[in-house]
């Protein structure tokens, strides 16, 4: 019961958000009564936080599985991080973050899964940099931090502004830069430059 | 009439959030009629939009007028850091932008004013670095985007675990690596590695 509660708010939230599901929603949805949903998550807010965490996770599993099909550093990355921000999959769990910050109840399991997505992410990461004998250009922990503070600034930015997953994907990549190399030569790292005073930056002026 | 709303809905929502601040709590705030924030604003919501904005725009504007007296590169990007997530400064823009998924009316003004944040960082970094004479890693608007992603990531992270200030700005700057470099000899990129498939990730597991 416990699971198809979830499952069922999950498919709701991700249409309605928070505020457009109600408790009555979930329950007709899940084929339950409203009361079992406050006796397993106590409030909307909880099962809301619950699910947006157990989907962020999957999420990211689905990705790495993925991922660990590409042939290439840069299809690694690609595969990556197309997974991550595919059908605005990270969108309830940004909503879930910023809840928090008003719900320091709710706060211990956004940051377990913080924790779990950053300790998967680089074991994964580790493993198929060990696998393929691919060169890391940080350490897989360092990586992972980086990859999913990255990641959820750009779902962020993106759902605000109406990005496609397509657009928020590349932003991620070119914001990730290289990650790897798949032999010493080609891992060049991006050269340092003078930049002129007078050369204007090529993002047109507002 | 219009920026004194501005300075009173901001001191509210930044203590009570947006649920927690009421039209007629800004107008007592500012010494005005309830009306008179329907007039220039319409709605709450779209002046709390307008408040965060601001605020980003002048953290932003504030910071880069801090780091314009570092004497290192790493001092500069130190600066600038910890000016962004001084006293919790960013969180109501995280708010705004995740409100703005769901406000598609609202998502213009925060569209242009993250384009400004990128437009106005990447000439105050492209200024910076050609008046020192520093080399850097990427063009400025890379630089300026992958400098709010990650801020926006680590903000939204940090808001939702209650990290602190000095937290956050240390999590940024591991996130952001080398930005920039006074001298070609001391500005090695992160040396490429190879990861022993039994090398653990250093983060403990959950």
């Amino acid at each position: 019961m416990r699971s198809r509660l979830l499952d069922a708010a999950s498919a709701l939230f991700r249409v309605h958000g928070l505020a457009g599901t109600s408790i009555g929603a979930i329950a007709a949805a899940a084929d339950a009564f409203p009361s079992q949903i406050t006796y397993y998550f106590r409030t909307k807010e909880a099962l809301f936080v619950e699910a947006a965490c157990r989907d962020a996770l999957r999420l990211a599993e689905r990705a790495e599985k993925a991922a660990a099909r590409a042939r290439t550093p840069a299809a690694y990355v690609r595969a990556l991080v197309d997974g991550i921000m595919r059908g605005d999959g990270l969108a309830p769990f940004v909503e879930a973050l910023t809840l928090a910050r008003r719900r320091p109840d709710l706060a211990p399991q956004i940051a377990r899964t913080i924790e779990r997505l950053h300790v998967e992410g680089a074991r994964a990461y580790a493993g198929e940099m060990a696998r393929r004998g691919w060169l890391t250009r940080r350490p897989a922990d360092l990586s992972a931090r980086r990859f999913w503070a990255i990641a959820l600034g750009i779902a962020l930015e993106g759902q605000a502004t109406g990005r496609s997953a397509a657009e928020m994907s590349a932003a991620m990549r070119e914001a990730l830069g290289e990650m790897a190399s798949a032999e010493p030569a080609g891992a060049t790292a991006p050269p340092l430059r003078l930049v002129a005073a007078s050369a204007p930056p090529s993002a047109k002026p507002a």
